[in-house]
């Protein structure tokens, strides 16, 4: 048996005290990874790893004599502006670092070497994040059957969910360049959209402006062209997740895709939280996921006991929304849905394999995209087509105001977090973006 | 009037005398870029100019005192790895480098300089290649309206073309991580595919792989994120053009593509050739596209009479068959089909500004592939699922051998010139790639 994990360790407090504060994200338990400088400085960006209200500068730790060994040599790649070498290195020296930061960190430890950890910290309120690894490809997947079921309903009535969803985990490749980090604003797209009943398309500002409630997930050690990556073998080449939102121009993302796909509808912009959960963190909330035996069942490339056991993990997520009217009357922002990433279809292991099932190669810093997640029940969609069925039946915001897609002024506000008894509660942050008025105007 | 550009002078010869033999791909009035390094070494890899059968070695040339100002810098930043900073610089100091170099290399010049080049020439059959730039994304487009016509009458007999085709340039996000350079090898991938008449999908090695003749447009100097290019400001944004192979597992690529388009059907492999020919060379081979005047025009953003005038690009291209079998016989490789690029539908500069009108922001060497170039007659197709109507004709390659789809250890060689009276014909070099046994096997 297994020792247990000591950074799973509830109890574990730390002298930063701000970590130990209940509803806290960032609690020693979590150590998230990201990439910040001071904020409008010209400094190099580098590595920071969460505490309480804190960003500890890897660039910093890596100078000072407070790490040995694998641990000096991950915090040595950390201090880059990129996490790639890092993440290149492997599941060892990821928990080695990290261990090595939680030990530093808890309550009971003291001596010159948390004196010098102390003076590697740096406000969260004063820095910025970019976003964290020099990113190779972006692949958007297509997981969760309950918003395939919503958005089939609109466009297939006759057969919401396409035949091939229940065999694999759908995806196509997005767009790197046009994503950005949590606090982002981003003009409305202009595009062409084909109205109802027309004979010839419309060129103007998007009409339809949604968001998707997903998670990131990047890569660790990627593999080889011509060398898949099998289910059993999976996991230890994820890093950790983030929060992702995919904007979409609905209008015209459903003229352009058909036969290849989304393109303008979605490369104009996607917002990812700066922060990103070790996966070693989410260990705690993994879950068994549900097949039910009257749908087929994974053919045996993307099937084992192990995926079933653990394939799920229970992270809850929130969408919120900011408006013009609710700033003015100072008020906070309001609630458009919430789920877990339980439900989904497919786990990430399943996506790690599938992608690389036909040879193609993955890198270290790569991200995926989980796909829209939607949860069974009301209330639980992530994204505005499907809350509000198309646009026809708009949310009440609370204040009087009601949204059927996104308006200039807007922020969407996505956030992440897991907790269950006997463990401590940990957080993804946010991820914002704000929506400005369309290009041109 | 413009004074006629000097490096389109088809009298012009260069003292690199296997230049100046009729038929070379690589003529003086051409100079394409890649990035090279001695084969089988551990030298850095960096920029290139062809000249005939030599390289420039462009570190070497920045070393030397052979060239000036903004050319000796174009020269310093084709002397890295990667030729993205050279791209940056803009088309001004692309044509300042092309230009000094086409002067140095002109039989009449000689000279101190004229020695010192001399002394930058590497055979190419010395060398071997790389992918030319850091490459942000890589974005396929699909515009030979041939090619649409063709593959849709298999999938939609009733609606070969989809209706958004004549109203814009569909395209899709690609790989990057795949993409190699001619002389590459890969393993036939793995994937599922639905057998006609069947309940469930089956697990193996691709049985309908497939080739796809394209070219591919290198993006020069990118735009900022909300920024589109214009129409008419798109041409200074392209720097060049390559050979690309879109391999295509069509079997894989048919049971994955509805609803979001391709993934594993393509991103196993990409082939390019690994020479950039500049837009500068490729000037005299523009001419007028024709948009029949029963057929949608183009959207305003999408027109303009200089596009109209100049948008199409004759460039002839040829796709080549090596087997096992002809090579043991000694016979040269079968040809398969050829076209010209002045038949696509939508131009280059409309596949950049289309890219861009939403918002989505390219990036100095990020790379757009043409979609499969086929032409209106027959022997024009630019993939063998066109020119064997998806396998039920096999080709014949006149050794006795047929072909419905693509075989192991087959190669595929794509090749592309131009020519015209009172021009220098102008070559691509090829792009080749070979067919491995499928993954584990």
């Amino acid at each position: 048996m297994n020792s247990p994990n000591p950074t799973h360790n509830a109890h574990a407090q730390s002298w930063v005290t701000s970590a130990n504060v209940a509803g806290c994200d960032f609690p020693i338990q979590n150590l998230p990874f990201s990439v910040f400088r001071r904020a409008g400085s010209n400094e190099a960006f580098r590595g920071g790893v969460a505490i309480g209200d804190q960003v500890i500068d890897m660039a910093q730790v890596a100078r000072t004599a407070c790490l040995d060994g694998l641990a000096q040599a991950a915090a040595e790649n950390c201090a880059r502006p990129a996490l790639n070498d890092f993440f290149a290195m492997g599941p060892k020296a990821w928990k080695a670092l990290r261990h090595s930061l939680f030990e530093l960190l808890e309550k009971a430890f003291y001596g010159p070497k948390v004196d010098a950890l102390r003076g590697c910290l740096i406000p969260q309120s004063e820095v910025e994040f970019t976003v964290p690894t020099a990113m190779g490809d972006y692949t958007d997947f297509y997981t969760s059957i309950d918003h395939a079921r919503n958005i089939g309903k609109m466009i297939r009535p006759d057969d919401p969910v396409s035949s091939n969803f229940q065999w694999m985990p759908i995806a196509y490749h997005g767009r790197v360049s046009s994503i950005g980090v949590s606090g982002q604003s981003f003009r409305r797209p202009m595009g062409q959209a084909m109205p109802p009943g027309a004979s010839a398309p419309v060129y103007g500002p998007c009409a339809r402006l949604d968001y998707e409630l997903e998670l990131g997930v990047y890569i660790g050690q990627g593999n080889a062209q011509g060398e898949p990556i099998a289910l059993a073998d999976a996991e230890p080449h994820i890093f950790g997740i983030c929060l992702l939102n995919d904007w979409s121009a609905r209008d015209i993302q459903f003229w352009e895709m058909a036969p290849l796909g989304p393109f303008l509808g979605k490369n104009f912009c996607t917002t990812i939280s700066p922060w990103i959960v070790t996966m070693e963190a989410l260990e705690p909330y993994r879950q068994a996921w549900n097949r039910p035996a009257n749908e087929p069942q994974p053919l045996a490339y993307l099937d084992s006991p192990a995926n079933r056991a653990q394939g799920a993990l229970d992270i809850s997520l929130e969408v919120l929304l900011e408006t013009d009217k609710l700033r003015a009357e100072g008020k906070g922002p309001a609630r458009l849905s919430g789920t877990s990433f339980k439900h989904q279809y497919w786990s990430v292991a399943q996506m790690v394999t599938h992608h690389t099932m036909g040879g193609c190669n993955l890198r270290s810093g790569d991200l995926l995209g989980s796909g829209t997640i939607s949860g069974p029940g009301e209330g639980e969609a992530g994204a505005m087509i499907e809350l509000t069925y198309g646009g026809s039946k708009p949310m009440p915001l609370g204040n009087g105001e009601t949204r059927g897609f996104l308006q200039d002024g807007d922020a969407v506000i996505l956030r992440g977090w897991c907790e269950k008894p006997g463990y401590a509660r940990i957080g993804f942050g946010e991820s914002k973006g704000t929506i400005l008025p369309a290009i041109g105007k």
